[in-house]
């Protein structure tokens, strides 16, 4: 890791209002109508309110809205590429041409599921009192669980509706929110995936960008389209520099309400090992490359998830390895426990929570690398004797594997194993293991077993178990026989089974206090600050709002918007793509070059504004004042990665495709002029 | 200072070449043959060193090129900058409008003087055998500097030649260098200060850029053009990402020679104050424009040079905070010590070297903090008064301040003094003075005089002694009257001139013992790794090389060329003229928008590429393996400022205007088809 100061760029900025605090993601049972009103004189109405919410669409793991009467729904072409990559055929790659159905009929049903919020009830005194004096950490844990459930199936009962349990401020709220879901959603429209992801990889994260990513579907109820009692008009006012906008969308999780110490624990304890693993696996996959072309295609796809991780987790591991926001955090922090400890009931309910979320941590710390290491073990035989072991162990048959959900960035589909990747995988994971851990660690002795690490991948490579055969065999002989095998990945399957099962008996119940003692800090802290606070993203209905605007990087001030003519700058200045420059990560599909003359080079592409995201809020639209659609949210900077564990005003932003861009697209490239008039109205 | 923690970007750089060293600027009697061979399969003819070399030219503190039979020379607007504003009148400002010769008699004569290296010689052994044993450091380097100039005295006479004495490697070597100077130089072409240097402040020392930063002027002899034997030819070839450059010119100063304590003391005692000292310059600036807009125009220009300071000063005071390169220049500095300990006739030379130094260092380390403070204080009567004590002190009348040299980024004339503004800076200068220095320290005590900042401000900004006739009776009454003055601004300028003087002895006789032994080390370091090094710049003519290659940076990689659409689109990207965001930083004048439908939005504008340059290279030609003329070096990206003290080749990169951006700004946008043809022949 390279580390960069910049110059001291406040300067440039003296043209921007004085700091701000634009954080929170805020459920809407509780705004900060107060703030939006002072800072921004604003006061959204409970109209407004409802109708943004209803139209809000939340995909599970992204987010999105109707946009038409029809029922049209905005998201990101990424939430949607899973989809459009299945609906391809051998002879129309729908992510290499994109696609755009020229009349209904011809709009292609996909496998989602799609859910809109309906109503939120508050059951935190319900699922409290389930809780009995005396009872133990895990017992209170589940006797809330089973509460919650109960109150989901109740609502569910009462409504009709779709209901879901959640889990505020650590546990220091329980609601059940209600949902109207759908089951038939259609593509409509989608850019080719070179024009939505154009940069790749590189410009994952990043801002300037120039990315048109965006798909549009129409929800359908009884094979019609649907038509919402809500969806949100498109804005035909010039959104400017400076402009408020609101980000309606279902972060999906962040960290911000750990303690201090379980921050340490993750900077110190897991982050290091998952950062390293997508270190591994990259290194791999590049050598793995470099040995053909063919290898390299094969693995590319691969190469780019994991690079995905590698700069999503580095981010996360370098905000906790920010000495200087870190003490912040700490600062916070302290400054609570002194309010706790002045105040005799918030010192009874939560004085020792701090010290006792300590104890849990310090119950798995010592066995947690290793386990994490063993979990990371990637070999095809090892991964069919761990279901092997764990039925000989617990005397059940293994489940089916669930399949994934929908969306999620660079998450392909796992390619067919390779016999001589595996082994530089199992070789390369076998390095770290003698690296990472001391020579007298059970995993290292099993996994390798007096030899290299080269020697040791071959060795469990060649084991017969990689024959179903085998393992039957070896389910047939039972205990005994597993505990005496000499195969070397049996010995190593085994091992692995015996550390994650023990390492996952003390997580759930280091996280069952850790779960008691995390809400009673959170409820201290509602007692002592009010609800002028939110809760951690928990992938549900969230409100973010704050200005368009650029940010200090790279030793300047960065635009707050992009255009066409940026991206057409960025594609020549890479050499075009005959130069083919990183793989063709800034090359344009022909179209976008015959069709040039057509766009306005000045038009808006996408834009940066300070709002409070992060994972899960993909395909969230971006509205202004009057509700209307000005923007869709695909990703944030670089220095919007920290946000899982503090919001950084002056770094963090959000990055949105201009509603502008999506017209443009539509209208000159694609030729949806029928989209257009749904949309816009003409 | 906000530090940045890239993710682990490497990944992307995977298609680029492994991790070279295009580090050096190269003297021409000592240029990396070899290594060029190996890494580029590229060796230069005599004949095509000689002709580059006599088509290099210096304007002192820039660099140029001859680029046409008829003398045409090629540098930077911002090299040209003062000559030009002063070559306005009141009905044409040339900066703000531009300016293109349609004839010849048209050319506007500036009063610049450049000159053009004919020969090089060594009198190293000359300089050294003047040196006798016994003498100390102090009459050691007086005799190495007489017999410096007897030589460029010498030189001078048999060879007819403008002739400067040369101290290279730390003063390993000696040299005299003979040059042809003109004194008739005539403006011929310029674009508009606001396209020459578009992203203004902020974008200085940034890539990706969209700056016109050239000018044209023509080397007149005997009042005709000069014909010149040598000029570079201007690239007809497309210049592509990869491609091999060579920057000829003059880089300013480097400290990569300098010890690894000598860098600790810059980093330590010298760097904080001079980064604190234009941070408060910036401060009262910008405080002083807000209190009206007529203030804020009045302080632009002084604010812009203070913003400038600051950025360099940051730049390279961040790099001495860099733990992990630093730890590189302790360690080949290890390295080079036990060389020398192994080696008893380096031993004897250069073993005590490093100590030596430190104790010099020591010398001046307790008054140095003191004394930068002291010369620092901003006050017209504390000026004055300067040049009043040091005559009463001395006898000597005080001599004439020197007119500053040519060129030189954002070295505007110095405003007018106001008064108001004066008692901020003075005020913020006590309060830093208080801050920095401890309260017995004699600058505090006569500075702040028992009063809070504010009142001795006030107190010294009222002495009578603004008034010439006050101070001339000062004078009148010698020593005597100074000693026993109770004037709050006598005494204080009385005490900084104590102050000051003494450092000043101090000074000298540390850097007696630091030239002496520094050139003890440099000496052995030539000894022990031969000549494959290069000496810090000196503003003298040098070679570096590299390839065209963007770098990592905000996240994602830097494309290695802009385009001309790449600067519409900043331009909208801020919001347009009408915007005026940032004071105009990204404003571009009406030609621009008038004539875009001319220009071709995918022409190269600038380009990043791995070559080892510092301020002074300001102007050098970049030019390809024929010898033709590529491209025009006007600055560095961010990363590229640590390079004053060593060499990062992973983020040091020029930043250079493309030669077709030259030729597309003359034909489409100045309309000067006449220079077109007479550059490219066409």
């Amino acid at each position: 890791m390279k580390k960069l100061i910049l110059p001291l760029m406040a300067t440039l900025l003296t043209t921007l209002p004085a700091l701000r605090a634009d954080e929170g993601m805020w459920t809407f049972d509780n705004l900060p109508l107060k703030l939006l009103k002072e800072k921004y004189n604003f006061t959204p109405t409970q109209e407004w309110l409802d109708h943004v919410r209803l139209s809000a669409i939340t995909m599970g793991g992204c987010s999105a809205s109707f946009v038409s009467a029809d029922g049209l729904m905005l998201t990101n072409h990424h939430c949607g590429r899973g989809q459009i990559g299945s609906l391809s055929t051998a002879d129309n790659d729908l992510l290499t041409n994109g696609f755009v159905a020229r009349t209904r009929a011809e709009e292609l049903k996909t496998r989602m599921t799609v859910r809109v919020l309906q109503q939120m009830q508050n059951v935190t005194e319900k699922v409290n009192t389930a809780v009995k004096p005396g009872m133990s950490a895990s017992a209170a844990e589940e006797a809330k669980n089973k509460a919650l459930q109960e109150a989901v199936e109740e609502m569910g009962k009462s409504t009709g509706l779709n209901c879901s349990p959640v889990r505020l401020y650590q546990g220091g709220e329980f609601w059940v929110y209600g949902y109207m879901a759908f089951d038939d959603v259609r593509l409509v429209a989608a850019p080719e995936l070179q024009a939505a992801s154009f940069g790749g990889h590189p410009d994952n994260f990043t801002f300037p960008r120039h990315d048109l990513d965006f798909a549009i579907f129409r929800v359908y109820k009884d094979d019609k389209p649907y038509t919402p009692a809500h969806y949100l008009k498109w804005s035909i006012d010039p959104l400017k520099e400076g402009d408020l906008t609101f980000v309606i969308g279902h972060p999906g999780s962040t960290n911000r309400g750990m303690t201090y110490n379980q921050m340490l624990y993750a900077r110190d304890v897991t982050s290091p090992i998952s950062v390293k693993a997508s270190e591994r696996s990259r290194s791999v996959l590049l050598d793995y490359g470099k040995i053909s072309p063919e290898n390299r295609r094969a693995v590319l796809t691969q190469l780019l998830g994991v690079e995905n991780s590698l700069k999503n987790g580095t981010g996360y591991y370098t905000a906790l390895l920010d000495e200087a926001a870190m003490k912040k955090v700490k600062a916070r922090e302290d400054e609570l426990r002194d309010h706790v400890n002045k105040r005799p009931d918030l010192k009874k309910e939560a004085g020792q929570s701090w010290e006792q979320i300590d104890k849990a941590l310090a119950s798995t710390r010592t066995l947690a690398p290793t386990a994490l290491m063993a979990s990371a073990a990637p070999s095809s035989v090892l991964s069919s004797l761990r279901s092997t072991v764990a039925q000989i162990e617990t005397g059940n048959a293994p489940q089916a594997p669930r399949g994934g959900a929908a969306g999620g960035r660079g998450g392909a589909n796992q390619p067919a194993p390779r016999a001589d990747l595996e082994l530089m995988q199992l070789e390369a994971w076998l390095k770290d293991v003698q690296a990472t851990l001391p020579a007298q660690n059970d995993l290292v002795k099993a996994a390798l077993n007096g030899l290299s690490p080269a020697q040791a991948a071959k060795s469990i490579v060649a084991s017969p178990m990689k024959e179903e055969s085998a393992r039957k065999s070896l389910i047939d002989g039972g205990k005994t026989a597993l505990a005496t095998s000499n195969d070397h990945a049996v010995v190593l399957a085994r091992t692995i089974y015996k550390i994650t099962t023990e390492n996952q008996k003390r997580q759930a119940d280091a996280n069952a206090i850790i779960s008691d003692h995390g809400s009673r800090i959170a409820r201290a802290r509602l007692a002592v600050y009010g609800k002028d606070t939110y809760p951690d993203a928990t992938g549900t209905l969230r409100l973010t709002f704050g200005p368009v605007e650029g940010f200090e990087a790279n030793g300047t001030i960065m635009q707050p918007f992009t255009t066409f003519g940026g991206m057409y700058d960025r594609y020549i200045g890479w050499g075009g793509n005959e130069a083919n420059a990183h793989d063709g990560m800034w090359a344009l599909p022909q179209r976008w070059l015959d069709k040039r003359p057509n766009i306005n080079p000045d038009e808006k592409l996408n834009f940066s504004h300070s709002v409070d995201i992060i994972g899960g809020n993909s395909g969230s639209p971006v509205i202004n004042k009057k509700g209307e659609v000005v923007g869709l949210i695909f990703d944030g900077n670089i220095t919007m990665l920290p946000g899982r564990y503090y919001y950084d005003e002056n770094n963090n932003r959000g990055v949105s495709v201009d509603a502008r861009a999506i017209i443009e697209t539509l209208d000159k490239v694609m030729d949806a002029k029928h989209l257009v008039r749904e949309l816009i109205g003409k």
